[in-house]
């Protein structure tokens, strides 16, 4: 919650994001003008380019060490891997003190690696709940974050003042503040977010080419995320691995349950089967619907709370 | 391909829908004023009530004996096994002429009984590909065919006329016709339609109310399917049983693999399985772009073909 005061003191900061592709680069564009300066950081030149003609920076560079050291808050946006490398290499790359922030899609092993920071650092886990299909700069949007969760998982050591800077932060871009532990996230994750993809990519598997002209709305939605990058998504796949099989599985149980009504011609069980599905996204959704910030999809016309 | 004065017989056209929940509804809504009559049918008083404030309809009654008499056409706009039951029904309830058109979602067991009708009726299947969660007259929709392909499998007894009639129909509500035979739809929508309801469906199962808060449009997309009705869901899937096992055993076996590779941490194998399936996906999705009718959105403003 915050107060003017620190709103006031948000505004004084000077924000680095590492990495400016979807959500690297939509954060920037949120950002600007609500914070001193957006340094962008990108290895990839025809997007230090884009962001610059798009107004997401500030300034850009493609070393990380050009700019960091004038960050007050350094936002680690590059996959998973790339997220614990700079980790690594973080003590090198800035000489002061910083909040330090990752938008990565799984938390347990970046705030493992998290906890060896020196202590000038005051470091915290991330994930905003948005996305779409493609990760590059040229698809990002300003209102990308606008109305979504956004996960803040601390370490024992992490800051008030970390914490206060990274929910102004969340607050800033249109987004809703939902702390929460490593685990909790992870295992949360596993179901809602990498089980889909794994569903969506099976289901892109067995629908033959020749079956296009009768793919409608239906298989488009069910299928989308499998459009996602395979790479960037083995990064979290991997990182997960144990949450995953675990909601997979279940998947698969349920799959066979449903497969054996159908074999065995017991529709009072495949009845009951998919309406109890039914009702349990109901169930959720309405759930969803009822937080409290669901409907702050553009916060910067509702009070601050 | 309709010629001007096809498009003046079709406008001379008394056109009776049965049933007016979406499918009917939307196609009443489409359809009025571009034919000399739509007659409308619904068991359901406050949906009758609806469709005439809602100018769906120019008279509407609970008992199909009142209105299918005037019919030159009647679209039979029921859940599968309710138009089974009418095609049994209507050489007693339309004494004269009439093209038979039904829009249920699988095909073989509805040509199947149409085989069986008078030969003062001129029938075929259709299978429109659009559609919404809600199967109600409130969320029927004008537009809600608009683009879609509208799969029409025609008997060995259908007339040119008849399906003359229904490609005017279906090119009249902005969709484009498909013709195909009853065999190849019902083999195509066991995987592009009823094997994503099954995913969703144990997608939704698995994710329990707790995670709600992490739920985000990754989750959304790919469970949305599993909110159909059960009980309408359910006649579809016991007409298409055969095909839907196969398709659903192919991707139950892609998820084994991927559980095997995911297991193993075999991240080369996981990740050529991901690639694969968002490749086959962009394929499929090509394919479906180029097809010659996918931008007639407004038909009415394309000049005739």
């Amino acid at each position: 919650m915050s107060t003017e005061s620190e709103e006031d003191f948000f505004r004084s900061l000077r924000v680095a994001i590492v990495g400016l592709g979807l959500m690297g680069g939509s954060l920037a564009l949120a950002l600007r003008g609500r914070v001193r300066a957006v340094l962008g950081v990108d290895t990839h030149a025809p997007t230090r380019q884009q962001a610059l003609e798009r107004g997401a920076v500030d300034t850009v560079s493609a070393d990380p060490a050009d700019l960091l050291p004038q960050a007050d808050v350094v936002v680690l946006a590059t996959p998973v891997q790339s997220i614990l490398h700079l980790l690594e290499r973080l003590p090198d790359l800035h000489p002061g003190r910083a909040v330090v922030l990752d938008v990565g899609s799984t938390k347990r092993e970046i705030l493992a690696a998290m906890v060896h920071l020196p202590q000038r650092f005051d470091p915290l886990g991330g994930h905003p709940m948005c996305g779409k299909e493609h990760s590059s700069f040229e698809h990002a949007e300003a209102d990308l974050y606008h109305g979504a969760a956004f996960a803040l998982c601390p370490l024992e050591r992490t800051s008030a003042h970390a914490r206060q800077v990274a929910e102004s932060l969340v607050q800033a871009v249109g987004a809703r503040p939902l702390w929460l532990d490593a685990e909790t996230h992870d295992r949360w994750v596993a179901a809602t977010s990498h089980l889909p993809y794994l569903l969506a990519s099976a289901l892109a598997s067995s629908v033959p080419p020749q079956a296009a002209p009768l793919a409608g709305p239906g298989y488009r939605s069910t299928s989308r995320l499998a459009s996602q990058p395979a790479d960037l998504m083995l990064e979290v796949l991997a990182s997960n691995r144990d949450y995953l099989l675990t909601t997979l599985r279940r998947a698969q149980l349920r799959l066979d349950l449903l497969a054996q009504a159908l074999e065995a011609e017991d529709w009072q069980s495949l009845r009951a089967l998919l309406a109890e599905s039914a009702h349990q996204r109901e169930s959720l959704l309405n759930l969803h619907g009822e937080k409290p910030h669901e409907s702050h999809r553009e916060p910067r016309r509702t009070p601050a709370r």
